[in-house]
């Protein structure tokens, strides 16, 4: 028995309408004779209006009740669309994640799943061909409600694919797919027909919103082959696999950037062993994701520390590194929010050199001054004047001749 | 430990405001160091948005799914009370059916509570001072979600209290308590501090629409002591009780009416055993209620057989009449629409005589016509001509005193 996994967001389902076009979709692996597991995100605008609810009641709502408030919005779209396809002859019923059970840890508003019992899904198919699931839901050990966090119902859709086996897990999207780059940036983006899990994780902590990074783990770490596209055409979209050789014969899929970035710059601090630890172990332990440094020696003794953290940590940071300023011996902290981060991602890299000295070259050109370089084994990122966003992104884009389609027809990408 | 329960209807949990007022009540009984179960209903009009949607999504919504998206209104008012406690310093958590669990039988839409977990209550009382239980909801053995049919957060409550030998299991509504009769016909209607549950069983089915009748059932089989009383003042209601010698010394506790009748008259059956079953056996099998009914001999080896039905089952009920007709050798069939029924009802009736006879003459003296009468152990009814309604409850008011308090002043009712 094939199974099909398809999620669809809040504004694929907002309306009736809408749940119709996604009811049209439902019937196309239907009539191929495969079974469907659905998942539904809430109704487009009904998560927020249940946070703001929230905040009315409460200056800083509990998680564990805002989580069983929140998964009301995924329970209202499961059961109306499995309404709407029993009216329309088709065997469905809905679950709720506590019914399936959707196990997961008890950590309200960012829970992970933990295990999924399949067996229970397989005996819903003996009399059902549709399963309606409430995506971003879970539930922990002791029967309280969860969720996934911003985004969880890709990871719910990804990881029901991966406990069943499923043929494909496919998420319907307002997008129809995986670009390049942003469009809206860039006219000569292209869509990718297939990406490599590596770099659409690289994508996704760029701020590219198509999918929720632990969807991206998830499909990784258990080899789902992941269909993004969209709810409002049929052409295919952007396929999420395992990397193979046709990839890695490209040297760059594609370009993102990230402009929640600032700069923080702690000026002649003492050069001596532990300094940076004494840094960044406050930030660690204050939750704050730190994402590029750079040390360098200024002058006898002493070196500069910079490094970027997201725009919403930096006040934050500032007063933890005034604190501990004076011990550090720095005779100063600047910091800067006009600054963005361009990347360059391909896990072409990983078998060719000089990838970097393209990049640099092309920013070069356009007198692009970079701040910080950061590189792994399938990226390469500069911070630069935020000014200059957009220009870089189209400069690099035409660097690495992103907007032709890959010379390998057979595996195009 | 005291344990009390508090159930508060939808006007109560409208909004911000009302459920501010909802906490001062839930205030008392915490101060006076009792443990505390509250029972919520779907905030004011939620639930009827939500039947809307379904009807907009389904022509004949079915009943699983409708059990499914209903009981999101009780999640969201249970979540966000328990919001609003935890900021004001109160230890509560939200319990949703399920989570108690209560067990029902799988009627979805009406569904029945089997069982209720009191052992697991107990343990969230080590933990929490109040624990806000979503009223209306259960789930069956199989994690389906059910609800208890509309008003089914009486049946909660009381169903809680009796697991839990509540002190007390107050019902909080827009309505003061429970009156000798609607006031809004009869001024001088007094509210009665006290009722026998099988006087309040009758005045329930009679459409007092203070109480589901489950829950008066519920109540009665536990003996649960149930407080009648308004969210929006102080002052006491009106206490369920068993019946003890103070009520039996009174002849009559209230009237009540039902307009909701319609009557159906088959003239000149053959009068021959077996007969009434013909009629009334299809009826049963549909599903259709019977109320009173009459058989009195026409002409020879005839008989003429009134029934009553809801208004909403008349059309049902006559296309199965009019099918058996030619068997039952009726010589027509007439339906009347225009007809009510009044009831006197007291515990007092058991020991006294000559009840029935002061009611028919009450009415009499006012001219107005009996079509039927039925009566029970606590209840006298009769049906009469609608327009009549109001004149009649009036006037069997005022026949049996109930405007004055009982002589009994220690036990007044």
């Amino acid at each position: 028995m094939d199974i099909v996994v398809q999620k669809f967001g809040g504004s694929s389902v907002a309306n009736l309408e809408c749940m119709r076009k996604v009811m049209a979709k439902v019937k196309e692996p239907l009539e191929q004779g495969s079974r469907l597991v659905v998942v539904l995100s809430a109704m487009a605008g009904e998560t927020d209006r249940l946070i703001a609810l929230a905040e009315e009641w409460s200056q800083n709502p509990p998680p564990a009740e805002m989580d069983v408030l929140l998964t009301t919005g995924e329970q209202v779209s499961a059961s109306l669309f499995a309404m709407l396809l029993q009216a329309n002859h088709i065997r469905a019923r809905s679950l709720l994640g506590f019914q399936i059970p959707i196990h997961t840890d008890p950590s309200f508003g960012t829970a992970r799943i933990l295990d999924i019992d399949q067996a229970a899904l397989r005996e819903h198919f003996k009399k059902y061909e549709v399963l309606v699931v409430a995506g971003f839901q879970g539930c922990d050990i002791n029967h309280n409600l969860t969720t996934l966090g911003r985004g969880g119902s890709d990871t719910s859709a990804v990881a029901l694919a991966a406990v069943l086996q499923a043929k494909v897990c496919e998420i319907y999207t307002d997008v129809d797919g995986v670009y390049t780059t942003d469009p809206n940036i860039c006219s000569q983006a292209r869509k990718l027909s297939r990406i490599a899990y590596d770099e659409m994780l690289e994508m996704a902590s760029m701020g590219a919103k198509v999918l929720q990074i632990r969807s991206v783990e998830f499909a990784k770490k258990y080899n789902v082959p992941v269909h993004v596209r969209s709810t409002f055409n049929t052409e295919p979209g952007t396929l999420l696999v395992q990397e193979d050789m046709a990839m890695e014969s490209v040297l760059v899929s594609g370009v993102a950037y990230d402009k929640n970035q600032a700069r923080i710059t702690l000026v002649d601090v003492f050069d001596e062993p532990g300094i940076a630890a004494s840094v960044f172990e406050p930030m660690a332990t204050a939750g704050i994701v730190v994402d590029m440094i750079v040390q360098n020696p200024s002058r006898e003794g002493r070196t500069d520390i910079t490094f970027t953290v997201s725009k919403g940590d930096l006040e934050r940071s500032k007063r933890l590194i005034e604190n501990i300023q004076s011990d550090l011996g720095a005779r100063g902290v600047f910091t800067d929010t006009h600054v963005s981060k361009v990347s360059v991602i391909g896990v072409g890299m990983r078998n060719h050199s000089g990838v970097a000295a393209i990049a640099f070259k092309a920013l070069q050109a356009e007198d692009i001054n970079i701040l910080i370089i950061s590189t792994s084994e399938i990226k390469i990122s500069c911070l630069i004047e935020d000014k200059y966003t957009e220009l870089a992104v189209r400069t690099l884009h035409e660097a690495f001749g992103l907007e032709k389609e890959p010379e390998s027809a057979e595996f195009s990408r």
